[in-house]
């Protein structure tokens, strides 16, 4: 950190208006130190650190020609905008990217008018992006007004059905409007999909020297202004492209492939579109993740997320592990259970690694699909598999799952077909932030009739809910868990399935019972050792199952005490309303049974480590302490202190 | 009904297997009769006509020559099924369609065998049909077996993104399956967007007979057996299409445009597809929505969806409406305020005539967007409308907002942007059964941090709170309203907004409080005027928002009451779940405070009158009735009797 580079042209620019009068040259050595300055500030802090590298010609060369704020760009994802950070009056902060209380990890409107569209997932930036323009033709009134639109979006991206959704709509309205596609051939994986093949064929005809070359060239003979509809696309297109129709005929006029690290040609480019577009254009610009750091560009992953990091080397800081992740015991069991049972297969959109499923896909590869990014055909496919008799795995983050709502609703779960949901990065989940957080899967699946939906306490419960899911064919089956490591307890070799709808008591206590559903039992726990040293002596369940709950236990629990209090990783609407919900029915609560349901508070928590996300929400041992003593009367004080 | 039409040739199909020897002589004949007997049964039960008329030769055709239910039919949407049941053994019930305890309107796996994947959302086929096509190549065991999958999907359902996920992926995988593109140029209303204009295209270029010929001809020449990937594609191409790139780029075999109307042309390609497939192959088909039935063609829904009909002059049997619909309430509320607001816009997916947008269309066309099918983008694309310093109003049926829930999410909460959310069609809705209710939006809506969700519980409050929405900047909000008829209150001219958070008090009374959210208001009313001649007086509430609560008001009923019922048309996790959530967090319940939260069962509830679906999910009049009994403790057996 003492050894930051030398930056003396990035050090002129504190906004993007100081680029404006810069020359081409000058801009070309902004770039430059701009990706040194990029790589450093992630060795700093850890983050996504390919996507960025990808895009610095691109960052600077859109902030060049275009007049940010009031020309909107939307990045897609997001993880690729630390260079437009730094260069858009936050590289005074950069070092605190996704640190509590820094910089988010991706744009963010209410960190600065130059994040026009704040973005987590994916896709979305067409749509963002198109909805601008529109208000632009519209007279719509912002701040800083309402000029061109600009959406940049990864190959991967494209591949979800959102981004088709609006470029099919896009290309009817005939809005001037600019999608950068840009092109690496990567998203977090490697790409999959039909469309990747096709984008791959756009430059496989020609060697790409050559059509650097022609679209430079090509450029100065852009018809002014570019006239209507297809006819329009099919000039520009003889000229410039080789390719392209897939865009043109959803009503696109077509700009590539163009080199995406070439600052001549990208600003020759920009410039060009920029004075006279008169509709949709693609602009298709091959790039490469984690282009100009060595590092990156070797690893597998081209540096897509990184831990701290030593520059010279690339060489990460990762903490030491004591216990395998949850990711991984869930992936590892899937694998045992599959050697066993060849109808078990799996499906993941576009998160092979992050899901665990790697190796799944290596030793099982006619049984495992990427399907790309794409969670509503991901799980309707899975819907589709389990009605041609197979037993498929649908493994999602909570968030992404987000996505594939309806189709959990419409596909799965009104038909009744045995789709197990393997839902990981449940709850708050650290430096990704708000836009990730694993908050809602158990509301929204919880009042979905024939669901069920179980939560692991550690990893040996993950393991059996694995097991309990592959077993159970009668419907679908959920199991969630969370991002991290476990607590380090041990898995036995064979795993018994857990009964359906049962939960466990782990402590008999009296006058208060905490009914935990997931991995906060180790802070109730904690809470609980606490408290015994204070004489008090909770019941700790852990219920295993927001659906179907255990009714006779928790009936039971709720007569032979005087409070019950339910913990989750989640918001509210889901187990701790099932929970009153069915007390309440059941009169249970008639005559002053105390209730309490510890949920994510109804506010958006910002990035931080996963403990400070909890510290926020209040669902630590602490609180969870003090919860009990609240409940019980007994002087707030007290526990204050 | 005493006149039904002469059915010779169908009288011989009690299933499929009758068709398999027949004559393609006496296969046409089956499919005039099975018009027939369509218009005929539809003229009786109502529903969707148009649709299945569109598609009499296209399922003939598939039956006679694929081997159901082995091979996989899976009909997008399915509202097309008509003749498919009428010819897969349930004849006999198909003047029950959509009754109570009759036949669904869609396919239904629970129904028949011959149901191979239930729909009513569309899109969903080629996901579906491609999890079919997997489990069969890696021995999914069904008890019909499994084999071909065959995607049957409108041009409409095709510019859906799910759709283009499933074909990226299924265009990746290269297995044997196949997808009919039945192009009737009309999804529910007019086509829109750069795919449809894109289709039409296809077909443009050369007049239609001869299209029809080459495509003919073509059959004959397919190669045997088709080679792999792009090479096959263009091999195919060179003979038997005039385009079709589009689908080919995604890794699909075209064949057509073909007549679908035409059996000859129909089993021939069927039947070489069947015999010689070995990749995804796309047949585009191109019908017409109401086919020979005159009534039908001559509408501008072209028979979309009816009332009962007298068949020789299609005159539909619709009873006279004693109210405006809420539909029409919200419509035409907006239209008075966007004339005089130019910010105000109006945002639907493929749903002008449905969510009542179809005059503010004419009249402010450029501020009202049909996005076609495409709810995601629909969210997003209102998210970018609203950074954009307008006023959107996305308009979408509760059932359809499920597919863009993780947008709202995302784009819209977390972003706190004011999108305005028209929730119509909200709670059960009568015929159209489980995959439509809308049962879910206020639990997923209403954990969202920062959303405002209110329901309206009649015409006047309605009218407020498009007032309210249209005045709110601060975020997002949402009003839900259900299907059909208001109460018949009158509506003011000049509205007042509703103070956010403010609930109001119809009725002062004592012991038991019911609190309301949404139109079940009339039905309190109802259970009310009983309870008092009973002597018994409870307090009756709208609560008007079940975000934010009006806390003062609930906390101040539950300290003068002794019970609190609430009661919502929605499943559990939504108004009375945060109304408990509070209540038991201040301690409100600590002392013996009865609570009871009415609402959806645990269930889906089958196609019926919305009435009948309210009867069986206790949510009537006597069910309310029954609850302020029972929570006062008063004899059930006197509420029984």
């Amino acid at each position: 950190m003492t050894d930051r580079p030398r930056t003396p042209h990035l050090d002129r620019v504190q906004t993007p208006a100081d680029l404006k009068s810069m020359s081409d040259s000058e801009l070309r050595h902004v770039a430059d130190e701009l990706r040194a300055e990029t790589i450093d500030a992630v060795s700093v802090t850890g983050g996504h650190l390919g996507a960025g590298l990808g895009v610095v010609e691109l960052t600077v060369a859109l902030h060049a020609v275009f007049d940010t704020p009031k020309d909107k760009i939307v990045w897609d994802v997001s993880h690729q905008c630390y260079p437009h950070k730094i260069i858009t009056g936050r590289r005074d902060r950069i070092r605190t990217l996704r640190q509590k209380d820094g910089l988010s990890g991706f744009a963010k409107r209410s960190e600065s008018p130059y994040d026009a569209f704040g973005a987590g997932h994916s896709s979305t930036s067409i749509s963002a992006a198109l909805g601008f323009a529109v208000a632009r033709d519209l007279g719509g009134v912002t701040p800083e007004g309402v000029g061109d639109a600009i959406a940049v979006i990864g190959d991967g991206s494209m591949s979800a059905g959102m981004a088709f959704e609006a470029m099919n709509n896009a290309g009817h309205l005939g809005k001037r409007m600019i999608v950068v596609l840009n092109d690496n051939e990567m998203s977090i994986a490697e790409p999959t999909g039909a469309l990747s093949s096709y984008l791959s064929r756009l430059y496989a005809g020609a060697p790409f020297q050559e059509l650097k070359a022609a679209a430079k060239g090509a450029v100065s003979l852009l018809p002014p202004p570019f006239r209507e509809g297809a006819k329009r696309a099919k000039d520009m297109v003889k000229h410039m492209t080789v390719g392209g129709t897939l865009f043109e005929e959803l009503g696109f006029s077509y700009i590539g492939p163009i080199d995406g690290h070439d600052m001549d040609q990208l600003l020759a480019v920009l410039r060009t579109v920029k004075s006279r577009a008169d509709g949709p254009i693609l602009i298709h610009a091959i790039t490469k993740k984690g282009k100009g750091y060595a590092p990156a560009e070797a690893a597998r992953d081209k540096g897509h997320a990184t831990a701290k990091f030593d520059v010279p080397s690339g060489k990460q800081h990762k903490a030491p592990s004591n216990a395998p992740s949850y990711t991984s015991v869930f992936a590892n069991t899937l694998l045992d259970l599959a050697a066993k049972d060849q109808k078990i297969c799996a499906v993941t959109a576009a998160m092979p690694d992050g899901t665990g499923l790697k190796t799944f896909m290596e030793r099982y590869a006619s049984r495992c699909f990427d399907v790309g990014i794409a969670e509503q055909h991901a799980v309707t496919f899975s819907a589709g598999l389990a009605a041609g008799g197979m037993k498929p795995f649908c493994a999602l983050y909570s968030t992404f799952l987000q996505r594939g709502y309806d189709q959990v609703v419409h596909d799965v779960a009104i038909q009744r077909l045995p789709v197990r949901f393997a839902i990981d990065r449940a709850g708050l989940v650290g430096a990704d932030g708000a836009t990730h957080a694993g908050s809602f899967d158990v509301s929204f699946l919880v009042n979905l009739p024939g669901m069920v939906v179980m939560a692991a306490a550690d990893e040996n419960e993950l393991a059996r809910m694995v097991k309990t899911a592959a077993d159970y064919d009668d419907g679908p089956i959920a199991f969630r868990f969370p991002r991290g490591e476990g607590v380090g307890v041990e898995i036995p070799d064979t795993l018994e399935p857990l009964e359906i709808g049962k939960g466990r008591v782990v402590t008999e206590g009296a006058g208060v019972a905490i009914l935990s559903f997931g991995t906060r039992l180790q802070e109730v726990l904690q809470a609980v050792e606490n408290l015994n040293a204070k004489g008090i002596h909770p019941t700790v369940i852990d219920a295993r199952f927001a659906k179907p709950l255990d009714r006779d236990l928790i009936l039971k629990t709720a007569a032979t005490h005087d409070a019950i209090i339910t913990i989750e990783e989640g918001a509210a609407g889901g187990f701790g309303s099932q929970v009153v919900q069915m007390l309440s029915d059941e009169g249970a609560m008639d005559h002053g049974l105390k209730f309490r349901s510890m949920v994510l508070p109804d506010t958006w928590i910002d990035h931080a480590s996963p403990a400070d996300m909890y510290a926020t929400a209040g669902l630590n041992a602490p609180d969870i302490e003090a919860k009990v003593l609240d409940v019980m009367g007994v002087a707030r004080i007290e526990n204050r202190a």
